[in-house]
């Protein structure tokens, strides 16, 4: 048998057409550099949970195994464990979302409701309204599906809807918009009050339904909150939950609330892609929320700490960046977003920025059309405000290093002398 | 806002065409019946996780939470976690599969290998070559990407390799075949040793690289393991694992072992589908199987019990069960298949035995063409041995009845009486 190996090409199998678009992420390839301790990370967008209490989740998982083991253990149905979702529907009433039930699917984390959604909406060659920039793991999840993208800019105050409005008035018929209203990554800005109300109104005159994901909401650190998009029209709006920001990630609980129709759908194309989700996870999920003042408290901690972290990055910011680099101040999450002079690629520039120690995710990874070299995000959930402090002098120093070189560059050209 | 809601249609949604194939499967239909306390079901494949060591499982839990904590709840890689990959090595070492961590990426399930295989590998149209029966979450998995199916027969000695080599010569191009060669899922016939050489042999001369699908492959109650497919051409086989049967389904740990090319693209497209598998469960996994013994230990007392359930239910079928029906003797795993006679239809008769407070799986649910009218699966793996003797018993007494009114039909109409 072995010896026909060689007859064998080293790949026998033929792919989908779809895997065309599938390259490793520019944020991916970054997971390896940024592990590096030397290396300060102000790229991936890790929660700190650390700053968990670890004795109270021992305590809750052994809750669960202790008394609920045979359910833990086992398979359980698509839609997800009913005392989860209760608890869920009462997690969202904090932020005035209503919903039941039986209009959930648990999924594992948001990002599995992302690639259900593309599964039972986008045909190939479907338009689809995303923000510019979008969140990344979004862009990859639809584009399985091979959707075509509107993008619609974003500015302090989010989306802006007025163009969005003209994209719809011209010929742009979206199969639906996706949109992250609070804190949004990568901006980090959040869709203003009115904005707001105008959004829902543009997109159910013209028949575009909404999904919204708000994985950062609840990691407000100033001001009120806002009405979610699903509160204002919640027969036009898919909403995506997760608790990966408000607990941990490693559970992989998220879910979707929206019209039935969907729901439905959704849940059959959830069984087809793993039966179902972690029972193990979603029992303990469960426990962790039945208890408010625990994780209210465990979320009111990490906050503080969240919003410390990004005070220190504004700061630094502030500090060792130039004066014609400018940035977002977001009023919570995890991001904010740096726009360079137009001379500088910051996507070129990453492989200098980690030989200098700091990493950072480059904006062309948020554009489907590639754009956004200038731009960068910023994280300043994870690493400690001394290493903010450091990552960002790194990057401030390194700027200074490359605009001077660009500018050498543009007199040296314009002197005619070819640039060294 | 909410004036306009009258406008609006109930479901704002327009879904992709791959929906048209996603219907509520009669497995997924079984589960809301079968649950009653009253009805025995011999549908679902639950695996009796009531006799894992409850107190293991426990200090299991509480050594990862407690010396892992902040890997356990932190985000992942998509490949999966290296250190439960290298204990899964092994594991698949106990079957004479050879393979390496780099070979692997880890899933939510075996299930969601097959969605992601499926993903990468289906273009709509594209032929499939499936066993007839074959796996009911197989065909939803690859369902969705649209292909057309090839259906290879089914003997006591597992695919006909004959058939497959038949539609080969012919016009037939399938991108890939679908086996499970151990104690299949529904059939519980085991593919002989002379076959599995065979069929590797065939696959590779036609180009049409194997998805083996082994989850239950250390279910076996007699005799000698026979060589993996993977094991005989490794590469042309991509050999699916679970922990669902060994150890427990509640923590979703799954993997694919195979060449390069498919194992990158199948990494990207689950960092798509849902980022990356649980940490807390995958360390769970990963101590679960540090300890030989605890695993081996538990495993065959799971064993022990599979065999006495199906050696009832082997002999209640003999008792009950009338002459003109057939059965498998599967040396392994979860399920038997019954043919009954041609006469007979297990879909429609279904709802009736769910009156008589037992169920079973219809065989039309394994057939992509819808054939297999007179078949059903039976599962021993959950029910207690005296559940599963009453449930047989009630089945043979519905079918004899129903036997008889088929036969008095028969007659009726052979007479020119119209049936009753």
């Amino acid at each position: 048998m072995r010896t026909a190996v060689s007859d064998v090409p080293l790949d026998p199998f033929t792919y989908a057409t779809r895997t065309q678009g599938m390259t490793a992420s520019e944020v991916r390839a970054l997971f390896a550099v940024a592990s590096r301790p030397e290396v300060v990370s102000l790229a991936g967008g890790m929660p700190f949970v650390e700053a968990l209490p670890n004795r109270e989740v021992l305590r809750v998982v052994g809750e669960v195994i202790g008394r609920r083991g045979a359910v833990a253990l086992q398979y359980g149905g698509g839609a997800g464990q009913p005392g989860l979702k209760e608890r869920l529907v009462e997690l969202m009433a904090e932020e005035g979302v209503a919903g039941a039930p039986e209009e959930m699917v648990i999924t594992s984390g948001a990002q599995q409701a992302l690639d259900i959604l593309g599964k039972v909406l986008i045909d190939p060659g479907d338009l689809v309204a995303v923000e510019a920039p979008s969140y990344v793991g979004a862009l990859s999840a639809f584009g399985a599906y091979q959707p075509r993208y509107l993008q619609i800019p974003m500015d302090e105050d989010g989306l802006v809807v007025e163009a969005l409005e003209e994209a719809l008035r011209g010929s742009a018929r979206p199969k639906f918009l996706y949109t992250c209203p609070n804190f949004q990554n990568p901006a980090g800005v959040t869709l203003s009050l009115e904005r707001r109300s105008r959004l829902v109104e543009a997109c159910r005159r013209a028949s575009v339904p909404i999904v919204e994901d708000n994985p950062y909401g609840m990691l407000r650190f100033e001001g009120e909150g806002l009405p979610a998009l699903r509160s204002l029209d919640p027969e036009n709006v898919v909403y995506l939950g997760t608790l990966s920001k408000v607990f941990c990630p490693g559970i992989r609980v998220g879910w979707a609330l929206g019209p039935p129709g969907l729901i439905q759908r959704m849940i059959l194309a959830k069984e087809a892609a793993d039966l179902c989700s972690s029972n193990l996870n979603q029992l303990v999920a469960e426990e962790w929320l039945s208890d408010r003042d625990r994780w209210r408290g465990s979320l009111a901690s990490l906050n503080g700490v969240y919003r410390s972290r990004r005070d220190t990055m504004l700061a630094a910011l502030g500090h060792h960046f130039s004066a014609d680099a400018t940035w977002t101040r977001p009023a919570g999450g995890f991001y904010l977003w740096v726009t360079l002079p137009e001379t500088i690629d910051a996507t070129s520039m990453l492989p200098t920025a980690v030989e200098h120690r700091v990493a950072y995710v480059p904006g062309t990874a948020f554009y489907p059309d590639g754009s956004g070299r200038n731009r960068m995000r910023l994280a300043f959930c994870y690493p400690s405000e001394e290493r903010i402090e450091e990552g960002v002098r790194r990057l401030g120093k390194l700027l200074v290093e490359v605009e001077e070189a660009a500018d050498a560059g543009v007199r040296a050209s314009g002197s005619g002398t070819p640039p060294g």
